[in-house]
């Protein structure tokens, strides 16, 4: 993509609305704008961000055996008084009137929907398990919305649903879902903790949330610090009972806690060893049984001829969030830190000196071979100063910069610089640029 | 895909809630289903479909230089007074009140939230021309929802908005649109025809509706036959406005007019040329200069210093609408024809004997192949009588159906058939049939 011809609106004041780093560089950076309070519009950068985000969640989702579906983001109030819900969720559901008079709601969450759609297409324990999920939008009414995306009223949201003929069953999709968020997260190039969690108006006996860390999370975590160098397996069999089972054991054997149910008691990690730290909550899972299914009649036949109702749980990851939470754990005093793999573009290229012709057919080629190569660019072709072009990049935050200025060119050299590395900056030649470019985004 | 995994909820009974072809084969393939009036839930099979619209959509407006964005569906109600239509517009509009008694409003179509963007954001005719397009769910409070996603309530549209300097140069951008119009219907698989149109709520003095047609569609249609086999370039120079201009002139140059606009005595078609027939909108492009831009005060500084108003237009296809479209205008008794290119996958690989040995291990390795080639495959490897099998597929209308038997496999041999050419069923060797079925999914 052509800078002179890319819609980004960048800021060169710091926003004072803005509390959080992440959404001071969000709009700095022209990725977002504000419509109303906790309501943003997406701009061209900030989209692309949202849409790789939710590739990866799908990815990994669709391995897993998850199907993708959406559902409306209105919701008749009936669904929600049959499971009992609608009168005690309070006023972060908006509650809306048709022209008929028929109430309404802006979906929260969708267990009563996808319940609703469960119950009247599958009759026979044979067609389970089902776990089908939605990358959509949801409405939270937030007394005050803040943070910026963090902590949107309407965010977007990978909500996944898991149906099951028993609870051992339900308990295998609840650990596949539990590796498969920490395979999400580090593909997005985090470092997740899983801390046992409370659930919350969701309901049930089981629940995990995922955090990363940041020095500006909302909650304060206490766990083992092993958490912040586990391994998490490339290759995951998710057919695989055992190998899911041991996952999950091996990352919920340490202490791992958030401030709500950390008892320094229980706590029996060293103090040496006990890390303590600001943490941002990206995803939540849930088993809950048969909660849902119990009240709005969601059943199966068994083998055996009888009925029984589906077991079920609830799995979230805040994809709008996540775009905050990755800046908050990866940014410097200069802006943002892109990992490459949620990186609107792969690659800043910038022409230090357009207009100057050996400048211009240099940046031009090289553009052309990269995006030829499948490599995403946002060149800088702009008529500006090379400062403004140079601190524009840091505040974007491509992983890779290449730099071509009137110097490098006669001498047939350009620079190259790793956003996360600032000080290995080094030039080589520009022959060797589009070789070297390929290599390092695939690495 | 293996269908005995896949959640793919088939009806046998045609609801009777279903008025038209498209809505009752969506229902009965397990496309969709309704969650309240005009408010639907898309199910996997659904899901794949509009994804694929979607792509195709947003590929093509990316050729033209549009910028994807997403902008919330909830929009404060301060903007459309701005612009005067907050009270103009009618019941369609669903208006909402937060928990702080703010009005919000369910966006039925955003110009004023991008007029919003832009006026922040750009100051100078430098930034010009900008053309910023969204994919997203959208609201319209219809008295009377109908024909399933065909005229919902809660649908999925593109929708984009055109900033330009000038009327010349907004005009040129309407061309643009206009041909990118006809190469994303064409991409579809569709005939479009675009009619000269009243501009309606969104104001203006140029626009045009591109219809497809089909026995069911709302509108009477009368054009010149000529519409029905006019060429579409396949490839496109959106820069080149003389050639941009051409086509818009042939395609302008012959009558056509829905029923509202068509007049007998203007209508100079002799009768034999004339075609009179059932037309759906999918796609409407509007252009209305300042009328947004004047009350909401949206300007830029000219190149003479001065500041002048933006002109706009505004450009609208039913992403959804089309999924039924696309099935009222190919299909059969039997079920849907899916144009190969948004087909929710190339191919139905049946296994007319799940269980017996030579057949499935024939069907398996013959999907594993077909996959790792890039292809699409639903696996039919259920515990089903043959007739419900291939009954099914004649309903979910994949364009290419390749038949494993037991008696075929015995002779080395596999039945292939075209869903749009069922008279054409021919065996071929089994060996040959992962090469003709590359070859016909490229083709």
């Amino acid at each position: 993509m052509r800078q002179s011809l890319y819609f980004l609106p960048t800021l060169k004041e710091v926003p004072t609305e803005a509390q959080t780093v992440s959404h001071r560089l969000m709009l700095r950076a022209g990725m977002v704008r504000q419509v109303a309070a906790g309501i943003y519009s997406w701009l061209p950068l900030g989209q692309r961000v949202l849409d790789k985000i939710a590739d990866h969640v799908r990815a990994e989702q669709v391995k897993t055996g998850a199907m993708e579906i959406i559902m409306p983001t209105l919701q008749p109030a009936e669904l929600w008084q049959e499971s009992g819900r609608y009168d005690d969720y309070g006023k972060e559901m908006l509650r809306i009137t048709d022209r008929h008079d028929r109430p309404l709601l802006y979906g929260p969450t969708a267990e009563e929907v996808v319940t609703d759609i469960v119950r009247n297409s599958i009759k026979s324990y044979r067609s389970l398990p089902l776990n089908l999920f939605q990358i959509h939008w949801k409405f939270r009414d937030e007394v005050r919305p803040r943070f910026g995306v963090m902590r949107g009223r309407e965010f977007l949201m990978k909500d996944g649903y898991g149906f099951d003929l028993d609870e051992a069953s339900a308990r295998f999709t609840y650990q596949k879902m539990f590796v498969s968020y920490l395979r999400i997260l580090r593909n997005l190039g985090l470092n997740p903790i899983p801390l046992r969690a409370d659930t919350g108006p969701i309901g049930g006996d089981l629940s995990h949330e995922f955090i990363i860390l940041a020095e500006t999370g909302e909650s304060q975590v206490y766990c083992h610090q092993n958490y912040t160098s586990r391994a998490i397996p490339d290759a995951v069999d998710y057919d695989d009972q055992d190998h899911i089972a041991q996952i999950v054991k091996d990352w919920t054997a340490d202490y791992a806690a958030a401030d709500d149910l950390h008892n320094p008691a229980t706590c029996k990690v060293p103090d040496h060893e006990l890390l303590t730290a600001r943490g941002i909550e990206v995803g939540h899972i849930f088993y809950f049984g048969t909660k849902y299914s119990t009240p709005m009649k969601a059943a199966v036949s068994t083998e055996s001829g009888g009925l029984t109702n589906l077991h079920m749980g609830s799995y979230g990851i805040g994809v709008s969030r996540l775009v905050g939470g990755i800046i908050e754990a990866s940014h410097d005093d200069l802006g943002i830190i892109w990992p490459k793999s949620v990186a609107p573009f792969q690659i800043a290229l910038i022409n230090l000196k357009a207009g100057d012709s050996a400048c211009d057919s240099a940046a031009n080629l090289l553009y052309k071979q990269l995006t030829s190569s499948g490599i995403e660019v946002l060149l800088d072709d702009r008529d500006e100063r090379a400062g403004v072009k140079l601190a524009e990049a840091d505040l974007l935050g491509l992983p890779l910069r290449l730099v071509i200025g009137p110097k490098g060119v006669a001498a047939g050299t350009i620079e190259v610089v790793e956003r996360a590395n600032p000080s290995n900056k080094r030039e080589i030649a520009l022959s060797d640029a589009l070789g070297f470019a390929v290599e390092w985004v695939k690495r």
